[in-house]
């Protein structure tokens, strides 16, 4: 767990709540992550930097989280070749998550957006761990017991209901 | 009329009918434009180039037109202090036109862009024709002379219902 | 910055908070606007005086806020050879803003309405000063200042995660 | 029936073949109409001239189609005390009726629209002669008659079915 | 002012504050109202004999609110033929009022309701009026002054903003 | 399979080719039924008198369709205490199908309607026959061996794709 | 009452309040149901065991509710032939109900899921009620008793509002 | 190229001209797959048994398309630590493909789908491809291949509008 090999980035610094939980859960499968908040629309440079040098930093997924006309997930998908996942925020500007939600998703042909649900910053940092686990059998062991581990807790909170 | 004065711009040569009506509303007003067909996603540089150029080349407003996860306008406006007109596109991938919509209308603060309705690429060109007129009393003139004709068009449409 | 050359219209009083936003963000390029609270369908009249004579008192953009049946902006534009911005507001009756959107953006052949997003009286403000310097060489530069510091600010923003 | 006490106004001349139905359903209660294709954008001076006058030209309801951003209805409405009944129109620039429906439904307080179902010509022409029928018994029991004739229809239209 | 004349029906009593405007805005115009909390769905039979009897009762108008599978304002149009009023109420069980709006203003031919907006309890109200008005030269003119009224009430706020 | 056992009602003679397929699936289970074209609101009578009567002339379940403001499921259901189906239909004046999902799935507290999707015809006659099985044995087990054909058909499908 | 007839679950154990509303009604008629929280996707194979012994315990309905991508109502109703009510969460990660909505009631041909409104559970427990009573002459009385308290109860409240 | 590495599965064999879009886009970077169509409703122990062996079997990545309420894709997310596409179907049942969206990207805590636009079976192919060279410097230089004609093509096809 020595080096970065999740890139973690938002359009707002207050999309951190939602991405921090991104960063939380690849620790929980032991990798290292770094977090930037970077506009597509008023720092297209940076953008354009991060993303050109994404891959020979050693990144190897991006999760991308962005709210309202949500282009940053798409903008990041068009510099790289890197898999890109986007998380709508349904927060601040936007119309209810509708307007994130379409803008991330309904990428044109050649460029996906790997998009998971309103504000699921978890679960863009897990399928981040699923995509770097293809070919890791530690990782993917990671990934059964952590599956393994939901499961129990689901049982023993119905336990908790039933007794 | 010898120079080109607003840029046009889509996302998919597939958008040329409904764009080229902007051209050709600009055309009556008397005003040169040009069409390209750049994709804010797989050419990226190229729509860079175009718009870190589109001032020193003459261009005063550009209009920008892109269906699905519709990013080509916020782009274009990320790139330049000109006003950027977005059309959003019905066709295509696109979710009967939400998507294109709220992609193009929901930009976060500080980078606006003049959304139009659904496939309204005649009303981008009157639009930018408006914003070219603000300080120029000729084209104003042609503007006001516009629009007492379309006056005149309904009320002979009308008159033709009942006689 | 001796004289009004933006007028702010707005449907409802109600609308001060969002629409006061444009004043504030065109004060940033020292252009002075004046606001008024009027109403499409309350005084029809005052606004057709309003639009008739904006022109001759020296406005050269018209920024306009309404919510629900949005119809203030197109009532605007249908009187005027002005740029209309068209501000959808997402409070009070609005669908959560849906209303206020399509009844503005939705706009037919021949009058269009440059809308911004929900609520986004600063991008109007920006948008018109966007649209008011195409020609004028010193409010260009203030913009250029303008997004050299969005951009700034973001990148400080952005360090003061990582430190 | 000599003298026309509904006007039906519409926002264009494609509006025409929905807007008809509402003649044709007047007629069926001898009720004498008048049909105009007057845009609310486009003439609005001939719309408020419409509107002025209507009362004293003995107009007794007022039925407004239109599509899209659809502010004919409203326009009329603030001109007049006559109850307006506003048909949503679906076809040609619409986002499958839904702009056309909250433009018109929408209203803000003190200025009420009576909107109908999408496209629904028929029932605002039934509904106008609900309104007129209030204080007029003969216009009362055509009505009556009516709903009976709808009735048998149902029930004949059922009884072959099952035959 | 001795007789009601407008019968206002909700389907829970929790739509009472919604429905109490337009009583208040009945008796602005001296028009007196009776509300009932009638359900279509626990109780049809009791909707139907209020029905049955609303126009030997003296009613003239019918304004009925309900909200979520918003039937009650459909269920009374089938019932009579005196003008029905529709309000969607967007609280309680409604998805954001689009189910309530939906319901009621998309009446299949032959049985229109005279929609008005979400909550719009005081719009009903006034439409009623509008629709009782309809010669009735005195209440007109109560419309025309409540007309000149809010008017007024508008020129006034805007001037508050502007001193 | 003498007598018949659930009824099938529609609000329109023209939702006859979706409602005849629930037909068709009860068939399939030798379960009997009956088809009406009854009207909620042009035929109210008629509608009270058949679900009034509708548990002593042997029904068990009724299966209601209806499209636009959709109430035929819901007024059924306000007359009975038999499990009514509601199946939502998507064309003529419906909204894309919206509207008359939400007329139908949206019922007050007290008086559900067990909908089905938009259209589903075929699963309402399958979930009719689900119903009468609870404590019908070999009902069950038609449905079992319906449930296993199903089964074996998009085997045999899938392999038909790879052969 | 001795014996357990209808199975709740539910896809999270946040989704309680509005699932004992289930039991609560169902209890009013001295059915016996149990409750268990049991998630598709983080416990699939608990829910196909639960499903696969559902009937051979003695179970004759299941009520699932879940919300947003909500799958628990569909994946029940694949492994059982007992009628399955789906009942959609509006709270949490869902999108104002619209996931959990459409998640539920646009079941594929051959596999239906009884569909009750956003968080209906009360309503759930009543149509189960009413499922089970088809040939259960005493638990038919009980609903009819039910239908008439709920009258008594809304001519009560009525009367409230009148005095 | 000589194994099968990714899954391609849909949930009605009417899928396979979008679902075979996928299979197309991965043979371009010559990874080889498997197409089944199985129903995550008809089906389910089929569906379990492909998932459970599916890394066995030597699949890394499973591309999984359905429309309505699409729920094949989740289910097999919830039995798989490999990453899981996907692909929402516009067609047949669903209602403009809103549900299918929603159903498949609205996914709870845990168990996240990484999901395209509608109908984006080639997208599915070049994500699976992206996912696959993440370690894998080949495949990577495929995909910048890819892009770099991508680019040339949008190219070609801007330069054949302008000549």
């Amino acid at each position: 767990m020595s080096e970065v090999r999740v890139g973690i980035i938002m359009g707002s610094k207050s999309d951190l709540p939602i991405m921090q939980k991104a960063a939380d859960a690849l620790l929980k499968f032991d990798i290292k992550s770094e977090i930037n908040a970077l506009s597509a629309h008023r720092t297209p440079n940076e953008v354009h930097e991060y993303v050109k040098t994404a891959s020979d930093r050693g990144l190897q997924v991006i999760i991308a989280g962005a709210g309202g006309a949500a282009h940053l997930p798409g903008v990041v998908a068009s510099g790289t070749i890197l898999p890109v996942i986007g998380v709508p925020i349904r927060a601040g500007i936007s119309i209810d998550g509708w307007d994130s939600l379409l803008s991330i998703v309904q990428m044109p042909p050649g460029v996906p957006v790997a998009t998971v649900g309103l504000d699921a910053g978890r679960n863009a940092g897990i399928l981040a761990a699923q995509i770097m686990a293809t070919g890791d059998a530690q990782l993917s062991q990671k990934l059964v017991d952590f599956k393994a581990k939901m499961r129990e807790d689901v049982i023993a909170a119905n336990e908790s209901i039933n007794t």
